[in-house]
Order: structure tokens, then sequence, then C-alpha cells
């Protein structure tokens, strides 16, 4: 079961710019999982669909419908090739445009007179998961690897864009070392990645901290008894 | 005097929508400034230029000229305004596009037989600054702040990126709280701005390791003698 109740929906975002790579494979045995097991999925081949990434002005026809294939989403899959430690232009201008203000984040809450973000963006209630192929060592991204841990490489999409408009993010699923490989582990990579799937409404996310008094002071630095004399990624998730 | 002898050679490079934004205005206080100082300034707007960002296929003509500017530069300043905790998709896919394999990085070394990268690629013997306005609070991009340490939030640009083309990264000269700021707020603004490139030649670069043996082992992570227990962009400056 999702977390919005019965409905299992799914929003499969890719961002490659050709339709035999690693990554369309990838997303199609993706996708034919998650339909096998009862899940209705939208596929967003943002090269494709020729998305304009560019922000020249907020809003948009198109942008208004890719904020209404978010809202009908459970489930938010990001996948694309790690180009200089992110997504490709293509997909982080798709962010740019469609995770605006007052849509995504900065949703005002009358009640409080807040507005909503961190853990309470316009897209809470939902799950994100980024699907992610390098040609990198996996050891060059590990904690003491030369790129360094994963969920602080990823940082800045994990928390400051997932969890910043309210999203549960899952731990990213990294594919790495994945020049010249062939078919062989192509498919055990398609496999791995199914059986991720098979259960990534139940998984538990990072657990991200809340932006509330609890944890964070005015400057939106932690209070010093939270995580005390801690720094980086760790410092903001609960203690396990 | 440049690093590269007499040479004062800087590009700059802003990527924002709108020509009368506080980036359009910094740039030109900071260009004057280093103009002002007998530099030769290049200045690339990418949007007014209309650069096309998206990746289809490597090469063109836009990216060779593009490259030529690169190379002509001591200093490379790369300004933005911070969209989800990183540059607009302009300025992704400039890199995305620009920084080719065999021009930024893996360039081959003939007498070693390795691929050059980390303080050793095709753009060694430069400077890059990242000048970043940014909505946040000073607080929440602070070492217990809700981004996290500056130097972690931008570590795919400053190592990642930077670094791993062989220039020298550095600090990000970020500005915060820029929303609602008045003429005279701006005014003090440019000239911090023109303060800070006023030593821009000089000042000490982040100390990031070289990717050599001493430091990294074969699957690129820190050997466990080098900045033992460390994990994090701290593990990899040299110790001071």
């Amino acid at each position: 079961m999702g977390e919005r109740g019965e409905s299992r929906n799914a929003l499969w975002v890719s961002a490659h710019p050709r339709s035999d790579s690693l990554t369309a494979t990838l997303r199609d045995v993706g996708v034919a999982r998650l339909r096998a097991d009862g899940w209705s999925v939208d596929v967003a081949d943002l090269y494709a669909e020729g998305f304009d990434p560019v922000l020249v002005e907020e809003g948009g026809a198109d942008v208004r419908a890719e904020q209404r294939r978010l809202l009908a989403a459970d489930l938010v899959v990001l996948q694309f090739p790690l180009w200089w430690y992110g997504p490709p232009a293509m997909l982080k201008g798709w962010i740019d445009r469609v995770f605006e203000r007052g849509f995504a984040y900065d949703v005002p809450d009358p009640t409080s007179g807040r507005n909503r973000k961190y853990g309470d963006g316009g897209l809470a209630g939902r799950r994100a998961l980024a699907v992610v192929t390098a040609g990198d060592r996996a050891g060059s991204i590990s904690p003491r690897g030369i790129s360094g841990d994963v969920e602080d490489l990823f940082w800045t999409l994990l928390h400051g864009t997932f969890w910043y408009t309210g999203m549960a993010a899952l731990a990213p699923h990294l594919i790495t070392d994945v020049h010249g490989i062939d078919a062989e582990e192509v498919h055990r990579l398609g496999a791995a990645l199914a059986e991720r799937l098979g259960t990534v409404d139940v998984e538990e996310p990072i657990p991200y901290l809340p932006m509330t008094d609890d944890f964070y002071d005015h400057s939106i630095a932690l209070h010093p008894s939270v995580a005390a004399g801690l720094t980086g990624a760790a410092a903001h998730r609960r203690p396990s």
C-alpha cells in the first residue's frame, strides 16, 4: 500500500539524450517492475518530450502540466546519469521550472501562518527516489572516497530538494562502474533495481529532521542540544 | 601578477534570466573592478548569448568557442543565483557541454600514461571563483545550519568540477539574505565583492589533495593514514 492509502501512482522522470542508453534500459526494467506490482506509472522522458529546462519566466503551460503529473504521484523517481556529480541540465532545469515557490515550497499554511517547507512542502506525502548511473568506481563514492559519502554527495537533491518540498527521501539507488559493462552485467543491474523497487513503498526513508522549533533556531541552524557537536548531513537526521 | 606569469585574463560567466537582476548589477561591479586592476575580462552572459545548455551530442561549434574562452583565462568566475542549492540549468548545462572529457579532464599524459584529473586536469593553472547570491539566511548555510557548511554545500562544484578539472578552487563568495534588499545594501554588497576581487589572484585556494598515490588508493579512497578517521570535505584538504 502506498503512503496515500490505496493509490499507487508513480511518476518516473528520466533524462538521457540517447534512447539506446543504459538509463533507458534500466528505466524500462524499473517501470515494468512497478507496473507488475500494480503501480500506475507515468513516464516522463524529458529529452524525448522536448522539455525546455531554461527558466526565463515563472509558469507556463508546460510547467502546469508537469506540476499536475507530480501531484498525481505517490512515488517520484528521478533517474539520470551522473554528470559533474549532479543531474544533467535537462533534469536540473525541470526542477528549476516545475518546483515553483507556492507550489513545491513556501506554500502558505493559513493555520500556523508559516510557509510550509522541509518535510512539509507542497509535495508532502510523496516518496522520492533518485536512480543514478555513474562511471565512478564504487570506492570513490564512499565516506573516505574522493567524492565522499553518497548522502553527502546528493545532499542538495535529497535534503535541499526532496525533503525541502516535503517528499520523503529514499536512499539513492546508485549504480557505479558503468563504463564498458556487458549485457550480462546490464541484466544484473536491472534485476537489482527491480528488487529494490519491489519494496519501495515500505522502505524507511532517510529520517531528516523537520524544520520545527524543536530542532532549529530562527537562523535555521540546529539548537546546540540537537545532534550536539555534529556537523554535516548526519546532524540533520533523527538519531537511530 | 596572475598564476600564469604576467597575463591577467579573466572569464566571467553569469547565468540569470533578467538583465535588471542583482546578478547583473554585481557582475558589472565585479568586472569593472577587475578591469580597473588591469585584468582583461571576457564576459559570458549565458542567457543573453543564448547558450544552449542541453547536451545532446558531444562537441559543436559553440562548445569549441566556449573552450577557447576558458583556455584564454587565468581566472574563471562563475556567478549565479542559488537555485535548488546549485547553479541554474543554464550554467549546469554550460559545464555539462563545455567541460568535455579529453579537454577538461582525462587528458592523456604521455609521460605517466595516466589520465589527468583532480588538480591536474585540462584546466590546470587557472583559479576558479563561484559568486553566488541566495535568499537563504546566513545562519542556514553554516556548519550547523540546515543547509550545512558552505564548502560541503558547494562540494560538487568546488571539488567535483573546479578541482577535478585542475583549477584551484577559491572559497565561494556567497551572498545571503538577498530578498527585498535596498539600494544601499546592493551598493554595500558590490563594494564587498570588489574588495574580494582585489586580491583574487593572491588569496590561498582551498588546499584540496591531489589524486596521487600518496593520498588515495586504487579505489580512489583515502589511505587509512591520510586524515585518519575523518570523513567529508575536510578529509580531502591538506592539514593546515
